[in-house]
């Protein structure tokens, strides 16, 4: 049997190797269009930084060490540029030639290219994607070469690794990204705490506004945003996202929806005989069922694997599970990561749900290097299934998301969080861990015993604002009009507060939403119609930053 | 309604503290018949070592801060001295006298008292234990006023924290266990670099032997171990082990096992109107079934606020979850972890189990500070599910290791962590992490496709060892008798290992584990019979290391 694997990377040499080690005598051909067929994609970011020193240190594997290991065939520099599904044949280009080579199994692994909007001037030399090897090398030459102004255009995760990588180099850097917000696939008060991070590191955040064009100059070029503002840039990061890049397959005949290949359960195309994977198919989304393509690498492995079990032994292969869309990122000194599903995607799917929000420890308080990480999680409202969480914070974002995705795989509820036993001692968590405290509030909203209002709502007319935190805090900045009765005081102070809302509901906050739910169980004992803010604050300011400017 | 705790820390004040929330108007009055109602237990060591320089950062609540935010009567000083369940009143004892008081429901959350072997000397004033705010404090005194040599008596967590604290502090430290190797739950593979780490600090380890006595001098006590060996000490800690501190409380007439208290579902002991949470009490293993007590903050404070849910709200509450039993400590620059069921508990509880061993890095190779962690899991034999997991390494261990604790709560076999949507980019973790690569190993070895060989087994005469490293790891040292063929030559050197195995089943090794995998499947695939040795010579060299010494 000839299997044929089109694209290294990810998703196609985890197929041909899986293949190789179920099954000694195939004849296994990788064709790689470019110059490597296993490179640290995600690392790229981090050679143009200078953190990965050696070039040869992005090389995963090499066409040699893959014979020699697997005996896998892997051809490089070889564009497939036809495929005939009938004869089962694909046509590939190299160097010498056109040559036309048969498959019995034909693995589509192409990935996606970076998308380019059609924008004046973005033909520049200027101009650079980050997606290969030859990429990462150019960005450094450019630093190598003077260049002190980059512009990143698309404030994605690879957007923002490459600006950090630049601006580590000493390179004035601006961001811009037409979403409201930088990481647009977090939510607002997760990523306001990146925007301010990346403003720390000294990087120009353009939010909500894009390019109009690039011009072009002798020695630099400037980029021109919609607003007119002028951005001088010797070198200009195009990272607005990726499309499937499939014309040749999709000129085969393999069904697509906006050219993502679409595949069943074990990876098959229509075509008999043709599978696919990676950042070029569509996959469903595990927690809303949307389909989409799901540009990450772990999927795209996953997928390789189980479609080479497919081939090799068909009838014992385990289903392609459905993505949970995990995501992670550096930020200077922060992490933001996120799992499941966003907002955007909850109210696009028309699912119904609640948000909790909790500011909790890295580790016990008490142990040196203790810093406060931001979370939130979205709960089903009928059942409190657990649809998404995300994380920003110093340490120990990306243990909280793994469990939190690991949660999602499991379909567990947010009370179920309260019961997980998670590995305690002062240097690494709390007793009650940031995943237990979670479990705690989404117990509470859950049933009725916490009701919550949000940072949204904070311009709504008709309440008493009731502030729980010291004078001294609510010296130093409060919402227009609050009542400040520290919480301790709440107790004594119930007649004054009853007074002071004249029948209006109560909305409570605190800096982070912990004291300001111990006033709000004692108002709400008293009679009082009470709701406390989620996150509190700190939750407040990243999302309603313009309310503080 | 009138609502007693008994004993404050973790379970106890969990208690009160949700009692509270729930209800305003109950009474709620602790006893503690220490000094401090709320203090940071597990910070003691931290406090010895000097990494905790304030002793009022191991003060996380006073009694009047418990009064002030949740009008919780603290008593401190208070000692419980006797129960009567039908007048529901308990006596207690302080320095003004003995009174009786009242209770409508009575908590009990007496916690444990360390073990106090029926060693002679082991009154000395010399040794201590640490139990308390009060141990920490003379420890740290003992090491101002010019202690230079300790020896910690017991390798268990605290032991072993105990003695890195007063390492820190340098004085010279052994540590006896009288148990094979240090920190017995964990396996022998990973314990050994716990040990090796200890030795690395200047610590000297005294494993499989006891102290037979303790002489005390004027200037300095002797330890005494049961080979004779004598180690003179300035300071003695005693860690040998806890039990429940009921006494009073049996003496009332609850059930007990041994001096555990036993409680059903919702912490109710046998006497009505009485609950008890903690180390006093016993809880059902939930992997094993096995009934033991858990000395652990986590499923104490579960509890605790599960008992407070029963006694406010018994109709809505929700049952106390069985334990895990998730561990973690850090020892010099390494951490040690465990979750689930140990190979002692699935022995003793009759379970058929198979184990798989990995040492993967715990981010992307090519990131700067990559650094590999050992990890094994236990697998239920007939179905392949999680029953426990271990893991040691310098950085990356407790994530993994609260995954591992995730997937054990949630029944997930070991094939499905190949599915799980980690959080990767280079400075966290890998495409393929850890967690994913042992489900990988987990699924090949349930479906037959890995037949496993362990270093249990090394010594079995019968085989053709294999070693399938390079020529330079070959010579730094293998197995006797081992045939060298490194990886990349097994496939044009297969008649020679036929000829060498003259109809002997073949065991594979390498370094690690993976290479030699590449060979097996070659070696299966051309009929020849053939196992991997789990782990390789890491794990061998870890669980025998009498072999290399």
């Amino acid at each position: 049997m000839r299997i044929v694997v089109v694209g290294g990377v990810a998703g196609g040499m985890s197929a041909a190797a899986r293949a190789r080690r179920l099954d000694e005598n195939a004849e296994i051909i990788v064709f790689e269009r470019g110059e490597h067929p296993s490179f640290a994609n995600c690392g790229l970011p981090y050679y143009v930084s200078g953190e990965i020193t050696e070039r040869s240190d992005l090389l995963v594997q090499t066409p040699e060490s893959l014979r020699e290991a697997l005996d896998i065939d892997v051809r490089i520099q070889h564009d497939v540029i036809a495929v005939d599904p009938q004869a089962r044949t694909v046509q590939v280009r190299n160097a010498a030639g056109v040559e036309t080579v048969s498959y019995d199994a034909l693995v589509l692994s192409p990935g996606a290219s970076a998308i380019r909007p059609p924008l004046p001037g973005l033909d520049s030399p200027r101009v650079q994607t980050l997606r290969t090897v030859g990429d990462a090398v150019r960005m450094r030459e450019s630093v190598d070469e003077g260049a002190t102004r980059a512009v990143v255009l698309g404030a994605g995760f690879i957007g923002l690794e490459a600006a950090e990588g630049l601006r580590m180099q000493g390179l004035a850097v601006d961001v811009v990204e037409l979403a409201p917000h930088v990481l647009p696939p977090l939510e607002t008060e997760i990523a306001a705490r990146i925007s301010a991070e990346l403003t720390a590191m000294g990087i120009t955040v353009h939010e909500g506004i894009g390019a109009a064009s690039v011009e072009t100059g002798a020695d630099e070029d400037v980029v021109v945003l919609a607003d007119g503002t002028r951005i001088p840039a010797d070198v200009i990061v195009l990272s607005v996202g990726v499309r499937p890049d499939t014309e040749v397959f999709v000129a085969a005949g393999i069904d697509n929806d906006r050219g993502a290949l679409i595949v069943d359960e074990h990876g098959r195309t229509n075509l008999d005989g043709i599978w696919a994977v990676g950042d070029a198919v569509i996959s469903t989304d595990r927690v809303t069922g949307v389909r989409r393509p799901v540009a990450l690498a772990g999927p795209a492995n996953r997928a390789g694997r189980l479609v080479a079990d497919h081939i090799v032994a068909p009838e014992t292969a385990r289903p392609i599970p459905q993505p949970v869309g995990t995501a992670i990122v550096r930020v200077g000194s922060l992490t933001a990561a996120l799992t499941g599903a966003n907002r955007s995607a909850l109210d696009a799917a028309g699912i119904d749900y609640r948000t909790i929000h909790l500011h909790a420890d890295n580790h016990a308080g008490y142990f040196p290097g203790a810093v406060q990480m931001s979370l939130l999680l979205h709960l089903r409202s009928s059942d409190g299934l657990i649809l998404g969480a995300q994380g920003v914070g110093p340490d120990g974002v990306d243990k909280r998301i793994d469990v939190f995705a690991t949660a999602i795989a499991n379909q567990m509820t947010g009370p179920e969080l309260i019961d997980l036993d998670l590995a305690y001692a002062p240097p690494y968590g709390s007793a009650k861990d940031p995943v237990n405290l979670a479990g705690m509030i989404a117990e509470n909203v859950l049933d009725g015993e916490l009701k919550l209002w949000y940072a949204e709502q904070v311009d709504e007319p008709g309440y008493l604002l009731l502030d729980t935190r010291s004078q001294e805090e609510y010296d130093e900045g409060h919402l227009p009009g609050a009542l400040l009765v520290p919480h301790v005081q709440v107790r004594e102070r119930l007649d004054e507060i009853r007074e002071a809302a004249a029948g209006r509901p109560i909305r409570v906050y605190c800096a982070s939403g912990k004291r300001s739910y111990l006033a709000y169980r004692i108002l709400r004992q008293s009679g009082l119609t009470a709701a406390n803010l989620s996150g509190g604050m700190l939750t407040l300011r990243a999302a309603r930053g313009d309310l503080f400017a």
